[in-house]
């Protein structure tokens, strides 16, 4: 198989990628919770449909049009996990009117907006803000809540269905208590802001969804449904923070050498900041990695050989360091593996997947604007 | 116009891009050089259009594939500018077949792998790293040179036409004496280069290409064409640089707020890391910021405003930091302008361009994969 690439290509190893979904599924109903998977990260109709497999029946997407793609696809309870974009009320209600829509509101403005333009019951979720600090009402906001809620409540095409949050602040640890106790506070405060309203809202759900905490933690108790998103390929940043180890990394890079270095042992392959995006990570010694090398086989790749990284990307070109055995290794036209840092980032860019077997397999922005 | 924009957008300013066009142009007119503009920044068939109107016939692009977009619009002279990837053989001998084709090679194995695989003549250019140290063959290597022209000269297809360098290096400057240092420098060593080979290549030519010293000399000598590519558009990083004034900057993103922090005077956007791409810069004061926020009109956009920045991304979200007065002047719904940290990076991610008149153009990475 890897004889036929020629470029820069994504290769993804269905079996690890099943792997990780059966996993949190497991998880998931283990402990009687819903997963409702956030398709952000892979962005694929058919990597959705290995979700399907499983038995999973609701989605996360993080954009309208992320919705309207895999509702073009047969998905039929989305949930959209950022303040929508009042603009886009045409999709919106586009959406709305044929698969159950959830949305999220962290502004009175937002609800308002809404509640004037929805032609079609919709489901509406307020984003709490538990730490990360990036969106969402703060727990303590009484005034606001109550005030969003009663503008909910008067709605007869919003309902008001949960509480939500994101901890984001989760992907800066590297240590599983950390992780457990910011998962913990934030069960603990969307609890809080449920129980203000569940004498009036009964069914009132509480979601939350981050890969480290989901998958860091066993047992999962106190919410009704998780939205974890990139343990379906996992990455180098995944690993970093103990979410996952090397080998369930079900993406890596492969990526042609086109030039060597011998006086500074350096190799440059074809793969830049348009074929990774530029997310880096920090090594123990301080180092800036963009990527970490793997040997490639017909079968899927190694873990990371030790002493050799990818140092720097420009826009088309990657800079690998080397030691001098690896450096020797390769020669000019081989192809080297790569494990990426971010790997939703890495598929955005890339734009479609490439099988062990040699299937293409698409991703939302390869297919073309509409 | 912009009632009309629903979704993050990338708007292109059209006389101020061919402004930038005209302006490269002239310069290379009086200076009695070749302009092969770098069109890896905007990537579109339709303002390749512009520079044609100027009397561009000859382009650089970054990859094989960009070769192919470009060729299948009508342009014959194309310089691939990256260490030509042999695995791609198929593709280049397609290309060849059809238009002036010129590599790049820095290694003797790739020289050697053109000339037992190339079916028709094809331009080569050994690349000579004059300081950047990303890749290129030292200046001082003669072994190494002299063994690869040996090369180029046995070879029936293979004419060896010139050496060239880029210095990517000046990105890394703000200081206009710097910038053309290393310019005269590189000039100076090129000159080095093809004078040892002048003899038996007596055309051999001399080319370079960043934006930096091609924005801010006035004169250029020495050199018998410029490659120059994000002037196109211009950044927050090349105003950083010095190489333009910010109301050159040809492009800006139009984001819908989607949500707003009065307790922290924070504004989140829809426009994240899928869009902006991720390049920063670091301010005088240390901060970081991935944009700076323009008031946007139909006409266009203003300068950036003081007192208001991007300082983060994630993947669909970008945080704005707001002084208290122009935290209030946006209410949710509203469009935020913002420019871009790197054009070509987000012009790559987000695959179109609206102008200002609404018209929709294309870009290389949105039209769908084939």
């Amino acid at each position: 198989m890897l004889d036929h690439i020629t470029q820069t290509t994504l290769l993804l190893d269905e079996a690890k990628c099943r792997q990780n979904i059966a996993m949190m599924a497991e998880k998931a109903d283990r402990n009687n919770i819903r997963l409702r998977p956030h398709f952000k990260t892979h962005q694929s109709a058919q990597v959705g449909e290995w979700f399907r497999e499983t038995g999973t029946t609701g989605i996360t997407v993080s954009s309208l049009k992320m919705a309207r793609y895999f509702a073009s696809h047969g998905w039929t309870d989305i949930l959209v996990a950022i303040p929508v974009n009042i603009r886009e009320m045409a999709l919106v209600n586009e959406l709305a009117a044929k698969v159950q829509l959830h949305l999220v509101a962290v502004n009175i403005e937002t609800v308002q907006a809404l509640s004037e333009k929805v032609l079609h019951p919709v489901q509406v979720w307020l984003k709490i803000d538990t730490g990360y600090h990036r969106t969402g009402i703060p727990p303590h906001s009484h005034e606001q809540l109550d005030a969003t809620v009663a503008l909910l409540e008067q709605s007869d095409k919003l309902q008001f269905t949960g509480v939500l949050a994101h901890d984001g602040h989760t992907y800066k640890q590297t240590d599983a208590d950390a992780i457990r106790t910011i998962h913990h506070t934030t069960v603990f405060l969307l609890n809080l802001v449920r129980d203000r309203y569940k004498a009036r809202f009964p069914e009132l759900k509480i979601s939350i969804g981050d890969t480290p905490s989901c998958s860091i933690l066993q047992t999962i108790t106190g919410v009704d449904e998780i939205r974890p998103g990139n343990y379906v390929f996992y990455d180098l940043t995944q690993q970093h923070i103990g979410s996952c180890s090397f080998d369930q990394i079900a993406v890596c890079m492969a990526c042609p050498v086109i030039a060597k270095h011998p006086e500074r042992n350096e190799i440059i392959v074809h793969g830049g900041s348009v074929h990774f995006s530029k997310d880096s990570l920090v090594g123990a010694d301080g180092s800036v990695i963009f990527g970490r090398v793997v040997a490639l086989t017909e079968n899927g790749w190694s873990e990371p050989l030790e002493g050799i990284e990818v140092v720097s990307l420009s826009q088309e070109h990657g800079t690998i360091r080397a030691s001098k055995a690896l450096f020797d290794r390769y020669k000019i036209g081989d192809l080297m593996g790569i494990l990426p840092v971010h790997s939703c980032l890495t598929a955005d860019v890339m734009g479609s997947y490439t099988t062990l077997e040699g299937e293409r397999l698409e991703h939302l922005s390869g297919i073309g604007q509409v």
